[in-house]
């Protein structure tokens, strides 16, 4: 959704309501008193179900509008609530949708990596955890991803969640004959209670989430954002190095390309003392909105040609693979491009000790297999930290703090 | 299947056996003493399996003979019944499959619709509900359908139950090996307690349900049958008018081809003082067998072309999509015919305070988006109800009244 | 993976550890006082998760690299064990992927078959079993095989345990971007406690476990293996036939192509005084190399171009499909083959009464429809019996005996 409220009293009203859910860790009780008494049926109905979704279990409850809203407008009260909702007090933000990198600030970025932490230690310790009992999550893949849709659905079956899938929503759905996004969105949040979506146009997320009344989470649309990816990314770098202020990273590879660095440079620039190197072929090379805006910012950041020499003084290689449909015809330029910095036993061999090798994967060839028995290789882990974002992302976003 | 029992004794014998499942809120034992004691080990098997799946948490015994009935039959008594089942006292008929909309009498439907509005409770007030829990159901889709098939799986999994997909089985199944249904249909039952199936061919359902040992749900047969479409569509009716005798009823749109509304004016066709107006384009008129049946149950229908005038005076308008592959080169046809009657704003001013324009979705311009945000748009509480229908029939069919 | 062990003390190095995963019946607490204490803030998370995965429920702990192991080593030992795990005492084998038929001898058979009728005796009188409660099994499968899937899905379900589904892996995974199934497998067991794989290329499933940190069963790879699928027809002539030793069987149809009947054969060479009964179209002769086999074990084998004088003599009549596709160009011989041995009315009346005929599925004409009524048409019941051996194995790899 648009906006998001941390007051714990509300006004609807036909249209102009744009809270999506608010998640209280306290029960609180709602007063209908002032609903209008000649209310439909239906509009009733929705009022009913407006505060009725009480996980008990959970001692949470979802205020969740995503029931179409009164036609007269109603006021939904909290009469008690017995202690101060958790982020009212240290984290006073709200968590609608996850849409874009950018929507994240350091400090959300740091309370997302503490609750990430607490799913690693679930997926560890608490096989069966029941977090999300009773949720449901579709996922709406209209292009395919394996790695992504697997990643979400495991994340939320760890919790204990229940998932939808679709795989290829594109060919199958009603979209094929005609339907726009928002009708499906309004027709599957009738099903479920979170909506993780991957979509070929760009801004389809941001389209999806002013529609739905529940929370969306964009896996990737088209050349846009894969803000989950970028999370993960960042998530790892503080897992592996330590700290995330004063780090030395080198993106290598397809940067002009690739969303993966992009977002991942976006992010970095919330942090103090970064220096980025970027080691890429002429072709493929970082484009100027990223440079210009991490100098506005004062992060210090450089090109490089010289693999061996950055790879020595940084804290990360993050490397990425030459997409060879982005060549087209110029196959010439593709392989080119594609064998100029790879990452092998002679990188490894500079690099520091406490220094990791990243990559989104899947991988080809620019990371040589040998590479991966090195404590330093990091990237399955990096996968496997993905996992833990989604498990947190899922449980911020539908049962909160 | 192709028959019921609500006794509690039944013989069963080699071929001849034709309940399906037979459910009772009681728990009765069995006595196998009659069993012939040289059973082969595995008719002996079947045996104990018929009587064995005990669901105590449910006080409820399934009868199942999905398993290979006795070589040489056998007889299976119930010594002990607690309470007289419910079924047998209010409501005397048995659910075993759902087929075709014309196996719903008015009194089963309005079963349906009281275990339906229990189910809404259950959606909205007791997440993670474990009425059927244990239970497997199996999506047979030979075509796709994503809408449909989410909708029935959402339903399973709101009720704790499981769910085995297979989201385009024509292509994968070994039915591309020259499988016939009945044999795929006897490998799945082995594997889950329902199954829900998607047919391009009319009568596959009913086919299916013949040789099923467990409960077929017709999710869809071609050309044929969408029966919980139907059912869903006379739900929404009386959830939104409030009843269903005496209501005005304008059916616009493709009402050649469209199978929904064909079922809807043949259930409608049960309920007192209905009147049905017919308004389409002429290529795609309603064709004369529903119209004759209406005529021979004395209810009165008209066809109109003017669309305002209807609108007026109906409760409910439902409209439908032109389906463009109906008219195959003739574009011309097909442009002609989907711009005619158009459900926009205007038609909303027109229409009651009380009425509501239904869909069966997707829709194209047929309704035009700004009468979305008009409370009577009720198209996706109905595609909603539809949830809400199939986890009534899922109930139905697997644990009973 | 490649070997296992079944001792409660192991030493953990980098690169030289082979244990998957040890299953113990009994808690038992680990020591890690021993680790270095300046290991990096990975290794330890690594360390940590080794002995962390405690199913208190189960009583049972799992042992799991599937994490990077740590840099520098370290060593876990059992301090406590409160009883010797029952596979010490009876059962000394350890299960630890499931890759060939070959890979189980006779004791192993027979141990499986035993947990395969407790798999029975749970589906039928205890649905909503809980065994594999909080564990996910991924089904990678990169061609479709609907029906071993949804086996293999409704076997863990069935377990309550939880399923991530890839219908299509080749075409949808990040394989079609050019990655390696190593580097698949080593992101997907990430997501996943067990992974169940089909592919197109013999000897795929051998190199996913070499990989794996987790187990990995082989649902098919290629013109290679199909154990499963070898374990339930063994399963099916013991629980049908009552023995092993001593019966004879007539393999029937496509013996050249037909990787079940060849792994049936090399399976059922373990028994004593077993008569194999070879009877198929010239163009689809059974190789040599299994008849060399057989006769290499003294088994007892001949052919034969009567079915009927085999039917007669034999305890289990094993049909299978002549696979056009294996033609070619020649559909001459393709027609020719598959007509010539049918086994119908009249093969049914010369087999003997506690005889079966069993045939993999799907089945074109090569058994009769009429045949079906008939009591010793076992093969859906073969069918249901695959079930069974799923849930055994599965049981077995994620928890132990």
């Amino acid at each position: 959704m648009a906006s998001s409220s941390s007051f714990s009293t509300c006004t609807l009203n036909r249209g102009s309501f744009a809270t999506k859910a608010i998640n209280f860790n306290k029960v609180f009780k709602c007063n209908f008193s002032s609903l209008p008494n000649r209310l439909p049926v239906s509009a009733k109905l929705s009022a009913d179900f407006t505060c009725s979704r009480l996980l008990t279990s959970e001692k949470s409850l979802k205020l969740d509008q995503s029931q179409r809203l009164s036609r007269n407008g109603m006021q939904c009260c909290a009469l008690e609530v017995e202690d101060v909702p958790t982020f009212l007090v240290g984290k006073k933000f709200q968590l609608d949708d996850v849409i874009e990198a950018q929507q994240f600030d350091r400090d959300i970025l740091n309370a997302i990596f503490e609750v990430a932490r607490e799913m690693e230690n679930i997926e560890k310790k608490s096989p069966g955890s029941q977090i999300l009992k009773g949720y449901l999550m579709a996922t709406l893949f209209y292009e395919p991803s394996t790695r992504t849709r697997l990643s979400f659905e495991s994340a939320m079956k760890r919790l204990g969640g229940e998932v939808l899938t679709t795989e290829n929503a594109r060919e199958f759905s009603s979209a094929a004959k005609g339907e726009t996004l928002e009708d499906t969105i309004r027709t599957i949040e009738g099903y479920s209670d979170i909506i993780v979506m991957r979509h070929f146009e760009s801004g389809a997320a941001r389209r999806a989430a002013a529609t739905a009344g529940i929370p969306i989470i964009n896996a990737g649309d088209g050349p846009g954002q894969h803000p989950t990816q970028a999370l993960l990314d960042v998530y790892t770098i503080e897992r592996e190095i330590g700290k995330l202020d004063g780090i030395r990273v080198g993106l290598v590879g397809d940067l002009a390309n690739g969303r993966t660095v992009r977002s991942l440079a976006y992010l970095l620039a919330k942090y103090q003392d970064v220096n980025i190197y970027f080691v890429s072929p002429d072709v493929v090379k970082m484009k100027d909105d990223i440079k210009d805006y991490l100098t506005s910012l004062g992060v210090e950041w450089e090109e490089s040609a010289d693999l061996m020499e950055v790879a020595s003084k940084c804290d990360v290689v993050y490397q990425t693979r030459i997409q060879r449909e982005r060549f087209g015809e110029r196959i010439d330029l593709y392989e080119e491009a594609r064998g100029k910095y790879i990452v092998d036993k002679e990188v490894l061999k500079v690099m520091q000790k406490h220094a990791v090798v990243m990559h989104p994967l899947p991988r080809l060839d620019e990371i040589t297999v040998d590479v991966d028995a090195d404590p330093r290789a990091a990237y399955f882990r990096q996968a496997k930290n993905g996992l833990y974002i989604r498990m947190a992302l899922l449980k911020l976003l539908l049962v909160g703090w």
